[in-house]
């Protein structure tokens, strides 16, 4: 309820002023990092004590640097245009009343993410500056850093005129206090869980607060008949090697069975030279004794690792059904000189993006030139792709008449 | 599952196809009206025999004149645009790469719905204008009508060259199918509940498929300080009476205190002479002997009848209290010669609509210039107030390169 109230309080603030809070956030991080800094150590300690894998106490631990990264990413919210008060349409209707669509904030957002304390600072951020109150709930893991991090927010919004409760944790560390959280329809206008696959499903089953599903990416290279097999092998190698831990990461290379023969062997060689494991159908594993024969759990998996599943498939349209069977709708790829193969492959996906002769990597909301993102929505409502401001706000519409009245 | 594997096949239909096939829809429908009206009178007949009052009745029945209304919608959605495939957005990247936001379908949608039987007509017409395949589902006392209609729409897509499965009306009676509807999370990709405050709650609690809420209408009409009098009685009047049983009418006045004395008895006397009963606070009491006391139920309400909630509000910050704390987010008016004041309600107001010097009643996707609508949405996210073609669509990203990497 605090959080709505601040809503309504921040909804007509200008960008200036927003702007200026911002560049004060990002200052405060920096002033005050001795103290964010103890209160993450104690994270990083409970972590290491408590038998963590170092990856997630890596994931987990601030320094100096990961702080001006943080400072850098509001000051870098601060030069992004304010979506607020953007009119997405306008016209003057027959009867001369004015009419136009306007964006507005959608009120109160909730994220629930897992061990990076940076997605405290970019998410306040990003809600901040598209005029949202927002609800943090971390993990327990991160509890203190997080707690250190949104006291420096807070008091920065509130020394800048701004309720400080536009920015809050979700007090508890349970899952009770995640539960009270989707039940709040009414009060949180919008849920957004940015995590794993299981996180997410767990969100989406039980919220009757809408929630905007992020980030699991089982996404696919296919390699036409018409590719240039040059390009196809270094799309291929792009996708799935260049960072393997991203919802943006090729999971599945579906090659054409016209260029088979020749295509195979090149990719298959390049993606072992890479350290990548081939899971292959049995045409793959006829020509790569290394290959493991793939399962359908293959072509399910979001593998965020050097695995890759290979199939070869005998046309265009069973390349998509094969993508529409098992992808997650968030970026497959064609790679060929076709246009009328680009074209059908675009109009038949069924994808929150589709990538011609270029790398699944690009799906991103920097690359994409929105500035930073809060996600990448993979379900077909609202938002679709990199989120980024103007998915953080919902629009009215606003008719401005002279005493009009319906007859 | 078969609407799923339809909507696929109809997502890459060219405009031209669709239009022919609605407007063959709206041949079929009169060409075959004996058999519908036959369903239909045994659908009344049933009616009648349960005792339904007969308001609810009426609604039911169809007449030759009516299946003509239903085949002139048909051919109006045949004129509206094709949302599909528009570009949303567009640019070139730094790096020479093409990327462009496009509408694509939804998929599949549900429509859950009451009474009317031209829900019927009018929701898959505009589910197959914008490329989505149509689960229906009316209510029981229609099934025989529905059938009917449903069976006609069928015969001409597959006789159109599209699958029949783009329309369906979903099998059974009871509430089990409408909850398994609700569960097909992966399969139906937006329902949308069509009806009275009740069904769209249990829809919104039940469905783990997203859900777009419609309809529910608090609407309130505020009478500033600065309003022109003479306006605000035509905008209050026609707002409260013009139809009383629809989203957009108004159940709520908030008069200035400032104005009360001049304003309030006459628009008293204007809406007892318009036969509707007032529920007044107590300054409204004081003024009319024939004004009821207001309970919190009132302001609550959503009357759809000749009552209306009145009352005497300090200021405009506090009219607008009252509509965030009451009102359901639909549509409120702001009568006033003041811009600021305009502006202040504008901003402050978290409705789908607001209309200034303009009546409620306007908020309708006709009035709007959108052509038809399938309802009004009260909520935040993909779409709010009126939902038009575009409204039943998503987008795609899509990224056209000649072998670009991400490095």
């Amino acid at each position: 309820m605090r959080a709505k109230a601040a809503a309504a309080l921040l909804a007509p603030v200008s960008r200036g002023e927003k702007d200026r809070v911002l560049l004060a956030m990002a200052e405060a991080l920096l002033a005050r990092s001795a103290g964010i800094l103890a209160a993450n150590a104690e994270d990083v300690a409970a972590a290491r004590a408590a038998g963590t894998p170092g990856a997630m106490v890596d994931r987990l631990t601030l320094t100096e640097a990961r702080l001006a990264g943080m400072a850098d990413g509001l000051r870098q919210v601060a030069t992004l245009d304010d979506p607020v008060g953007e009119v997405v349409r306008g016209r003057v209707l027959p009867n001369g009343m004015e009419l136009r669509q306007v964006r507005v904030p959608l009120g109160v957002v909730g994220i629930i993410y897992e061990a990076r304390p940076n997605v405290t600072v970019d998410a306040a951020g990003l809600c901040l500056k598209s005029g949202n109150a927002v609800l943090l709930r971390g993990s327990a893991s991160a509890v203190r850093s997080n707690t250190a991090l949104v006291e420096v927010l807070r008091d920065v919004a509130a020394a800048g005129g701004l309720p400080a409760d536009v920015v809050q944790l979700v007090p508890g560390l349970d899952h009770d206090s995640v539960k009270h959280l989707m039940r709040l329809r009414g009060l949180v206008d919008v849920l957004i869980p940015r995590g794993g696959a299981g996180l997410i499903r767990a969100v989406v089953e039980e919220s009757t607060v809408p929630v905007i599903e992020t980030g699991v990416g089982n996404c696919h290279v296919y390699v036409d008949v018409d590719a240039d097999l040059d390009q196809a092998l270094a799309i291929t190698v792009n996708a799935k090697t260049h960072r393997v831990s991203v919802c943006n990461a090729a999971e599945t290379l579906l090659v054409h069975r016209g260029v088979a023969q020749r295509f195979l062997p090149r990719v298959l060689a390049a993606l072992h030279d890479a350290g990548v494991a081939v899971h292959g159908d049995e045409a793959v594993c006829a020509v790569d004794p290394r290959a493991v024969p793939a399962t359908d759990d293959d072509w399910a998996a979001e593998y965020l690792s050097l695995d890759m599943a290979v199939r070869v498939v005998d046309s265009l349209d069973d390349a998509v059904a094969h993508i529409r069977r098992w992808g997650s709708g968030h970026t497959e790829a064609i790679v060929t000189r076709s246009l009328g193969a680009s074209r059908r492959f675009i109009t038949s996906c069924d994808s929150a993006a589709v990538m011609v002769n270029a790398s699944t990597r690009f799906t991103d909301g920097e690359r994409f030139g929105m500035g930073a993102e809060i996600g990448i929505s993979t379900q077909k409502l609202h938002a679709r792709g990199p989120m980024g401001l103007p998915e953080l706000t919902s629009t009215t519409w606003v008719g401005v008449g002279d005493g009009h009245l319906v007859s």
